[in-house]
């Protein structure tokens, strides 16, 4: 098998951390979007959407779409469980898998597409006023996420967790959209030290 | 158990259609987005992120966001499997059911949102430029799924998955945007046919 990535992009990243946590090695090709790379007519041939990280089986099977991805690992090696541990567990991890896709992950990523001159070329039209309209929604998921981290070690409980994964995902994807973590969210920042320190992190 | 549910919007109408499929009934309470009743402080307390649908267990845990919600029964409930049957399919499943939710009922729901002057006191701010640039994108994405449905007859392969569901939902869900599937997409049509015929399609 093998894995499209793009070292720089926080979705290919999920992916990376997440075999990184299972112990799990996949030869990887790099698909450089910032060349458009991954808009050539022979990767869209293998994702027709386009996009990273893409998982290609031997049999040439092509899996998009990183959650996918990932449960497809989980799936095969299921230690350690990383999307839960049971129905009701499982459950709200993905719960909040998804808060940390739909309420951080998706707007730090908006605010990068529509609001940075980088992306100018790659993001047809950039609408400014959406970017800007995306900022104080991370803030006050940030500000929610703090005081539920007043009870819990990791995003989903007891547990670290693909919500997790994808959390971390998203706040170090903040530098490249300019936002930084307000100094008075001790309780994320105590989170984001101790997944930062995972050796998972550096993936 | 309750499940908070509101009529008219299409991601309660994912989980009643799950739940029809599954043939699981499920008491509900109504909770009127229209009046804004997501809103009040006694339904943000079951959800802090006032979204619908939400799964109250009896013992008070709450299930909020519908893929968690349908995964809940899923592990409950295995058959008929509406996630996929095995690590392949289930990992294929997960993708189309992420790429209906991505390039056709968020697009087709932020039409909604930002173009609809219905929803000018729900969204704010509305970003009019935003909804518009979103219109081709569903466009686009019809056509890559009228060539997939050419060579199957659901969306994620040959079996009803909740990747229909999450497909049915949205192009049901573009009347309110004011959208209409092309006559030429004769596989969509066809497909949007055969999955609207199942009784489920009603809840």
């Amino acid at each position: 098998m093998k894995l499209y990535d793009f070292g720089q992009a926080p979705n290919p990243r999920r992916v990376r951390i997440f075999l990184a946590e299972k112990g799990i090695k996949v030869p990887t090709k790099q698909v450089d979007i910032g060349n458009l790379q991954h808009r050539n007519e022979s990767f869209a041939a293998i994702n027709p959407m386009q996009r990273l990280p893409t998982l290609v089986l031997d049999d040439g099977t092509a899996i998009a779409e990183s959650m996918a991805i990932c449960r497809y690992f989980e799936a095969l090696y299921p230690a350690p469980p990383l999307f839960g541990r049971g129905p009701l567990d499982g459950a709200l991890v993905e719960m909040w898998n998804r808060r940390a896709e739909f309420h951080l992950l998706a707007p730090v990523a908006t605010v990068f597409q529509h609001l940075h001159p980088y992306m100018k070329r790659m993001v047809d039209p950039q609408v400014p006023a959406w970017g800007e309209a995306n900022k104080p929604r991370i803030f006050e998921f940030l500000q929610f996420l703090d005081s539920e981290l007043g009870g819990r070690p990791y995003i989903a409980g007891e547990q670290f967790t693909v919500a997790d994964i994808t959390a971390l995902a998203a706040v170090d994807f903040m530098k490249q959209s300019k936002l930084v973590i307000p100094d008075d969210l001790a309780n994320v920042r105590r989170w984001r030290d101790a997944v930062s320190a995972r050796p998972s992190a550096a993936a």
